[in-house]
Formats: structure tokens, C-alpha cells, sequence
């Protein structure tokens, strides 16, 4: 479905200089003022494509567009107006300005559909000022509850409700579970695959679970000059070897595993002394259930076997977790049918960032649509795609949302 | 050659009366009050002796017993009484008061020798307070300029010389190179191998030459969630394939190389970043400098393979590289032949650490006697040796040091 390029563009640098910082990226934390006036514009493009505005008691906001059968669950597709300090200017925005787009494009159309569609601006998903992110979703998805959210406090101690009420986005509608025919989100990928893979369209097959470790190896301190190989208990040589083995797991166990060790510390952390304490983490991702605990059960005998060579003891110790995500195979079909009508190019993909699609996939048929980040870069400032990949994205929504709308 | 045990005993413990410590140690620092006392002390063993002392200007203390040829250059034997701040009780003690026992032992059992023998007290061998260490042979052997050593200063900023004078060991007699025989010195081993063998006496072979290196590893910074594997500059990965390949470099090179990965850090060190800097310190530590060569140039070639396989960039710096020091090979015979004619079991070993021998071995024909280190254990309160093996190692000085005095 071809779309109003020009007057999504007009919106997307309108919103995008709201909170704008020097270096062209934005910074529009949850509930700041600049959220407010990214609402407040949201609101006026509301108004002016004649949609019905409500706002909950979290703050999310919701634009509604009539079906032909109202008794219908309606589809809702949207992503966030919020952003990471000195973000930038795709993430979220372009999920919530696309829905809205391709609900205008069914009236310029003159296009009835049977469901009714909501096009949603999902409060605080970033999480970067009021933790956890996903919040807005969680709480209407009925994972958090609502006095929670209220009671979380940003860096300066100020409650969320508090500050929901400041901006004036604490509305009345309560914030909870209703029915839901589905969920379909654009956003871009913030990963590097589509451009590597020279596609257009991500079609999400679902988010990532992970499972973080923190794994302690312990040795003995000795003197680097007078301790021969065979007499020392090594805690890093024990780590490099685990780690060495532990990046190679995806070869083995699944291709889209991944395996990252981002913090390791080392102690005593002297040129001249064998370390006795080493302490790294892992963190694993994948959609299957089965494939991660498959992994972290091999991280387990990895470590244990570096740790019997070394002559080391060692503490494996699951920090965090998150289960997957799977979304629905009629959703991604609706999806890959857009994509060929469309004539794009196509993949399917995990999404190892967390959405709101994460909590909506417990509530109702969801999917997502992915697409490039230039460079796979994300929450920086010079997060980049280019806007012919911002018009085809939005098009494959807008046809997709259609005929999902439109299903018996 | 059978020595007074009970006069070696009761000068150990005398000795380590001054500045003993709380846990069992001892603080002595180089020209401290501590230092003062306990050269006052050998002093008097000197005076009691019958010994001639003399004083250099850099504080090393000579005390000579005639030969019955005056004109052939003496054999030197002795260590140091200056210990690092809260060290043991053996770390160079024993090697000036075996000397001196072995000297009162030829005069006991009225052994003349042909060359004349000193026991000597090298000045500021650990350089804790004064660094460089072995600073005081290296100034008799010409490595440093008595200047140098004049002006270093502790960390409150007094100078050596000053500190040197207030103690009231700052000699007349110039210290520089002069006609030498031979270097005799018993120690600790400072390492396990000799309790883990089961031996008496290590016959050491010389001191271990050190290269030591400084590598950085420089890939992307990319989101753990969203960046697959084949798409990763992962520098963390590719040091611990590195450091586990260089780990194993002991046994295709030689069993003797030992490698140390003592410092290690990771950058930005957070667990859902895939980690773009990565440093980590190697200390490569042979006998042979040809080995020692190669296994830089094997660590440069890993590092560069790891460095290929992970698409990463790579620094490799040699911070630092000592030569290693050969014993001379009729020395180390004077030597294995005193342990088989006190029937004592010996193996021959490299010393890790750095001792005055180092320096000596560049004048005169020098060699080493170990005795075992229970625990492996040095430079703290707790290390200890059995007083069963600190008298076989004395047994073997005295008997070594009289075959080498009477060579022709």
C-alpha cells in the first residue's frame, strides 16, 4: 500500500525536533518536557487525521480508528515517542508515526476495515530514566502493576507518577488487559544483519530469551619468575580457555546462538603475579527455549572442565533471564505477504532487543517488521536509515496492518 | 663440610630479632634503623670471627678471611640483610650468615685455602625503599654509576646517600670492579620446585632473562542482543583465543618457558557490550635467550592469528626484557660435586628471581645454591624453610666455597 511519503517525512522531522541535540540525534527521556511536547504534537496529528484520542492511567495513548465491525478486538500497531538520553532519531518514533501514517493512507483511501485500529504511543519503553523498560506495555499486558510503575523513582528521586501527572498524561482510562485481535510493530533493527544480508524488510520471528552468568574462577596468587607451568592453578588461563571455547559454541549448537563475554576483571591484576581470581559473565541469546538452556548447560561443563585442568575452583551463577518470545506464524505470514505484494525483499530474523511486541506476544497475535539500521547502529546519535528504507518499512505496515484489519 | 649448627642458629635468630614483625616476619628496609642494627650485628659476628670488614662507599660490607696466595683475587660469598617491607625470615639472611659460617667453620677445622674468601652484605638488594634492586652489586660491577644510586630517593623524598650516611655505613673504600675469583650465594629458592621434586639443593643454572610484552587488541563496540556472531569485531574473544593458545606454548617449546598473563583489561567492560579494547600483559621468563626470543616471536604470531580470525586491529609493545644470566659450568660441577660429597639430593634448576649473582655473573665465574621453600612462598611473613634443609644448604656452601677457595 503506497503511502503519503511526504507528509510521514513533514511529521518524522517535526517530531525529531522535539528534544533535538547538537550532534542529530534526540534526547527525550520518559515524562521530561520533551516528552511532553513529542505527546503533544502526537496529539495534533491525532486530531488532525480525525482519530479519537485516549490516554490511560500510565500514559499510554491510544488513536483509534473505527471498524466496520466495532464489537471487534481492534489491531494495534505503534512503538514509543520516548528515548535514551542522546538518542536517536529512529528508534520508536518511526514505529509510532508509520502506524499512524497508514491509518491515514486507509482514509485517503477511502478504506474500511473490519477491526478497529489503534495506533499506540507506549509510555516510558525505554526505561532509560524510569527502570525497567517495556513499562507502558507491561503494565497494560498485566505484567507490572500499576501502583509499581508509579512508585519507581528516576536518578532524582522523582516518582513516575508524579511526574505522569506533571505533563498531564495521567489519564483516567485504567491501564490492563482487554481484548486484543493483534500487535504489529515497526521499528528499525539496531543490529547490522539486513544490510549485511542486502535485504530490505526483517520479518520478526520473535524476541530473544537470554540467560546472563557470572562465572568466578579461583586459583593460587604465585610469582610469575619462580613458579613453573605444572605447579600453578591459573585462574585467567582457566577463563581464556573457557571463554576461547565458549565463542565457539554457536558453530556447534545454533547459528543465530550468541555468546558475548562483555565484563571480565582479573585480580590482582600484576604483570609479575598468576591471577587466583578471574570473573567474567556470559550472556546468551536465542529464541528457542531449548537452544539457550542447551547453551548454558554447556557453559556449565565448559567452565567445569577449564576449571579441572587449571586445578581451579569455580561459581557459575545465573543472574538474569528472560524467556523468548515466539510470535505468531499467521502474523509473519500477513507480514511475508505484505513484503511480496510490495515487491521488498525479505528475511526472517530474531529481534535480540526487547519491545513492547515482548509483552503484547503474551496478550494477543503479534509480529514485527524490521527495518536496516545503517552500520547496526543504535541508541547513538548518528543512528541512521535511509528514508527509502523508512517508506518501505512503512508501506509493508501499512499494507499488512490492512489486511490484517480486514481478516474474518 | 660439617658446620656449628647451634652458632648458625643462634645468629639466624639474633639476626631476625631486628625488625622482627608481629606475624613471624621481618621489616627491614635498606639503610633503616633496622638495616642500621642488623649490619651492626654481622659487624660484630665479623669482629668475633676474627674477620677484616671493610665498607664500600655504597654501603656493601667485605669481611675477608686471607688466602695463603694474598695476590689471588678472593672468592665473594654472602647475600643481603635488608628484607621488603614485612618480608620473611630467610630471603638473603641465610646466604650472608651461611657464608659467614662456612669461613668460621675453615677456621675451626684450620683449613687454609689458597685464595682469599669474603663474605659479603650487599647494599639495598630488594630495593623496595631504594629501587632499582641489586642495586648494590650493580654498582660493583659497573651496571650503575655510584651517583645514580646517590640520588634515588624513597617515596619521602630522602636520598640514598643521605639515608647511607645517617645510618653510618657510608664506606671510604671506592666501589667498582676489581679482580673477583668467583661468586658463591646460597638462598632461598623463592619457588615450589624443589619441595614438589623432593629435592635438598637446587644447583642453580643460572637467572632467568624476562621479556615482557604489552597487548591491545582494538574490534567494535556492538549490542550483545542484536549482532550476530560473524558480524562481531570482538576483541575480549580473540585475546582469550590468544591467551589460551599462548598458554600452551610450554609444551612445543620448551618445559622449562614459563608465561604469565597477569594483567588483563577489557573495555567497555559492560555484559551486554561486545568488548572493542582489550590489553593484557605477557611475561615470558627462559634461561636461554634463544628461547626466549622465539617464544616472543610465536606470542607475536598468535596474537596476530587471533587478531586475523576476529577482524581486529593489534599493538604489540615490549615493555620490558632482561638478559638472562648462564652460571659458569665449573661452578655449577664445584657445586653438584659438594652435594654428592655431602650426599644430598640436587637438581638443576633456573632462578626466577633476580638476585646479586645476576650482576656477578658479569665479573667473575658465579654460581647459586637453593634450598627449598616450603610452600613456594616469598617476600611475606610466613615464609619458611625446615632448619634441616637450611643447614644441608649451609653443609654444601661451606663445602663448595672450600673446593673453590683451594682451586689452582
Amino acid at each position: 500500500m503506497r503511502i503519503d511519503s511526504e507528509r510521514l517525512r513533514r511529521n518524522f522531522e517535526e517530531m525529531n525536533r522535539v528534544g533535538a541535540t547538537s550532534q542529530g540525534g534526540v534526547h527525550r527521556l520518559a515524562l521530561s518536557d520533551a516528552d511532553r511536547q513529542a505527546r503533544d504534537l502526537f496529539a495534533a496529528y491525532v486530531r488532525d487525521g480525525g482519530l479519537t484520542l485516549s490516554v490511560d492511567e500510565i500514559g499510554n495513548m491510544f488513536a483509534r480508528r473505527a471498524g466496520t465491525d466495532e464489537g471487534a478486538p481492534p489491531i494495534l500497531s505503534g512503538s514509543h515517542l520516548d528515548s535514551v538520553p542522546e538518542g536517536g532519531r529512529y528508534d520508536g518514533v518511526l514505529g509510532v508515526l508509520a502506524a499512524l501514517e497508514a491509518v491515514r493512507t486507509l482514509d485517503d483511501q477511502g478504506i474500511k476495515t473490519r477491526r478497529p485500529i489503534e495506533v499506540v504511543n507506549w509510555a516510558n519503553e525505554e526505561g532509560a530514566r524510569f527502570p525497567p523498560s517495556v513499562l507502558g506495555s507491561g503494565v497494560f499486558t498485566g505484567v507490572y502493576e500499576r501502583d509499581y510503575a508509579y512508585e519507581i523513582r528516576d536518578a532524582e528521586e522523582k516518582r513516575y507518577v508524579d511526574e505522569l501527572e506533571r505533563i498531564g498524561y495521567r489519564g483516567e482510562i485504567p491501564c490492563r488487559p482487554r481484548p486484543i485481535g493483534g500487535y504489529l510493530e515497526l521499528h528499525i533493527e539496531q543490529g547490522p544483519k539486513l544490510v549485511a544480508a542486502n535485504k530490505q524488510i526483517g520479518v520478526v520471528e520473535g524476541i530473544s530469551g537470554l540467560i546472563w552468568l557470572r562465572i568466578s574462577l579461583y586459583g593460587r596468587r604465585d610469582l610469575s619468575g619462580t613458579t613453573p607451568m605444572h605447579l600453578r592453578q591459573d585462574a585467567l588461563a582457566g577463563a581464556a580457555r573457557a571463554i576461547a571455547t565458549i565463542q565457539g559454541m554457536p558453530v556447534r549448537v545454533h547459528p543465530d546462538l550468541t555468546v558475548t563475554v562483555g565484563q571480565f576483571t582479573c585480580s590482582p591484576n600484576v604483570i609479575i603475579l598468576v591471577p587466583d581470581h578471574v570473573s567474567f559473565s556470559v550472556d546468551l541469546r536465542h529464541l528457542a527455549p531449548e537452544i539457550l538452556e542447551n547453551a548454558e548447560r554447556l557453559v556449565r561443563d565448559i567452565v567445569q572442565g577449564s576449571a579441572s585442568l587449571e586445578n581451579l575452583t569455580f561459581e557459575i551463577e545465573r543472574v538474569a533471564s528472560a524467556s523468548p518470545a515466539a510470535f505468531d506464524p499467521s502474523v509473519i505470514g500477513i507480514i511475508e505477504a505484505a513484503c511480496e505484494t510490495m515487491g521488498r525483499s525479505h528475511m526472517r530474523m530474531p529481534s535480540g532487543a526487547r519491545h513492547d511486541a515482548l509483552h503484547m506476544a503474551s496478550l494477543c497475535p503479534t509480529g514485527m517488521i524490521f527495518v536496516p539500521s545503517e552500520g547496526g547502529k543504535s541508541h547513538v546519535e548518528d543512528e541512521f536509515t535511509t528514508w527509502e528504507n523508512v517508506l518501505q518499512g512503512a508501506e509493508v505496515l501499512a499494507e499488512a496492518l490492512c489486511a490484517y484489519a480486514n481478516r474474518p
